[in-house]
C-alpha cells in the first residue's frame, strides 16, 4: 500500500461524479430530448446525432450545459426538417435548465470523507464545465464549507494541469487529485509528474473513456472512503 | 494625489473594455442579428426585445457569448411567428462565433503599461463571462506573459470580491482593482473595503451603467497609461 501521509498539502477533487451524481442526470436528460423529438423520428440515430453534435460543439463553446443545450438545438433543427417549433425549442430549454439547476444528489460517503479530512489539507474542487452551472452546484451541494474554493477549468488536459499548478504556486509533482475519470482526472495528472486516486463511478460518459495507465503515482480505491486509508 | 505605491503586490485587472475591447462587437453583433431578422421585422424593438430576454437568460445562465445566443434565439423564435428557419438558427450561431472567438482589438496604452509593471507587482486578470470564451481571448491576446494568472467569475458583485479575495488568501483591503465598469469593477471593491481603478471606455453596455459612488478609495484616470502615475 502506498502511503501518501505528508507528502501533500492540497488535495484537488474532481465533482462531477466524484463529489455529485452527474453523468446518469446527462442520459435521463437525452431520453427527455428523445421523447420530446417523438413525432419527428424514432429513437434511433437520435442519440449518435446528439453525441456528434456535441463532439462538434465542445472544442469551441467548452463543456457543460449551454453547450449542450446547443447541441440539442443544433440535432432538432436538423431532425425538424429545417424548421424548429417553438415547442420544441422550448422544450430543450427547459430539459436543460432542469438538468443543469435541479437534480441534484451528493455520492455515498463523499460527505464523511471530507470530513475526516478537513483541516488536515487544503481543499480544493477541480472541475470543468460551464461556469454557472457548476458554482451553482458547488454552492447548493452543502459541500463548500470542506473547501478552500472551487476551481472551474476549461478542460483537463496537461496543460491546463500545468496551469493549475502555476495558478496555486505548486510544482506539477505537488498536484494530488482525486476523480473517477481516467482520462480527466487521472492519466493528464500523472504524466505531469502528479499523483492520482482513481474513485471509479458506474456510469461514465464515453467521451471520457480510456484505459488506465501504468504508474506507480496511481492508486486505484472501490469507494471514496477508501482515500482515508492512504491519507490519513 | 493618492499614491498607492508600496500598498498592494496584487493588482486585479477587468478585461473587457479595459484590456481588449468588447462592447463595440457586442453592438456590432446586435446590428448583425436584427439585419438577418429583416424578412421578419424591422430593426424597432428587435434591440429591445434582445435586452430583455438577455436580462432574462443572465440570472440562470451567467455571462458570455453562449448566453447572448440563447437569448438571441428566444428573440429569434418570437419574432419568426414560432418556428425557427434554419437559416436564421445557423446565422445567429455565425454571428456568436465570430463575435467571441474571432474579432479582438487590444485597448490603446495597455501593453506599454502592462510592461511597465511587470515585475513589481503579481497581476491577475479578474474578468466575468464565459470560461471558454474568456480563456481564449486572454490566450490569444498576446497579454498573457504579462499575468500570473486569470480569473474567470460567475459575476462581479461584493460576494464574488470577497470570493476572489479569499481564493487568494488576501484580505478584501489588499485588494486593487482596475476597470471600466463602475458597477462591476469599481463599487463592489470599495464597498468591501478594497481600492479600485476606474479606466473609462467610450461604450458601456447599459447593463453596466451606474453612477459613480463617492469614495477616497477610488482613483479616477483619463487613460489606462496613467495608472503608473499611482503605481510606480
Amino acid at each position: 500500500m502506498k502511503d501518501l501521509k505528508g507528502k501533500f498539502d492540497t488535495i484537488f477533487f474532481d465533482a462531477d461524479d466524484t463529489l455529485w451524481e452527474n453523468e446518469r442526470f446527462f442520459r435521463a436528460a437525452e431520453d427527455q430530448f428523445i421523447e420530446l423529438l417523438a413525432d419527428y423520428t424514432g429513437p434511433e440515430g437520435v442519440q449518435d446525432l446528439l453525441w456528434r453534435k456535441q463532439e462538434d460543439n465542445i472544442p469551441l463553446f467548452g463543456y457543460g450545459s449551454k453547450t449542450y443545450m446547443i447541441g440539442m438545438t443544433d440535432a432538432a433543427v436538423e431532425l425538424c426538417g429545417g424548421h424548429l417549433p417553438e415547442r420544441i425549442y422550448q422544450g430543450v430549454k427547459k430539459i436543460i435548465t432542469d438538468l443543469a439547476f435541479h437534480e441534484f444528489e451528493i455520492v455515498d460517503g463523499v460527505e464523511d470523507t471530507l470530513k475526516a479530512l478537513q483541516g488536515r489539507y487544503r481543499m480544493i474542487v477541480a472541475t470543468k464545465g460551464d461556469l454557472p452551472e457548476q458554482m451553482n452546484k458547488y454552492r447548493t451541494s452543502g459541500l463548500e464549507r470542506y473547501f478552500h474554493h472551487c476551481e472551474v477549468m476549461e478542460n483537463k488536459d496537461e496543460k491546463n494541469y500545468l496551469e493549475l499548478a502555476a495558478k496555486h504556486d505548486l510544482d506539477p509533482e505537488q498536484l494530488l487529485m482525486i476523480g473517477n475519470s481516467v482520462r480527466s482526472d487521472i492519466a493528464p495528472v500523472v504524466n505531469i509528474g502528479g499523483t492520482a486516486i482513481h474513485t471509479p463511478h458506474d456510469v461514465v460518459w464515453v467521451h471520457e473513456m480510456m484505459d488506465m495507465p501504468e504508474s506507480d503515482r496511481i492508486i486505484e480505491v472501490k469507494t471514496i472512503k477508501e482515500i482515508l486509508d492512504y491519507l490519513l
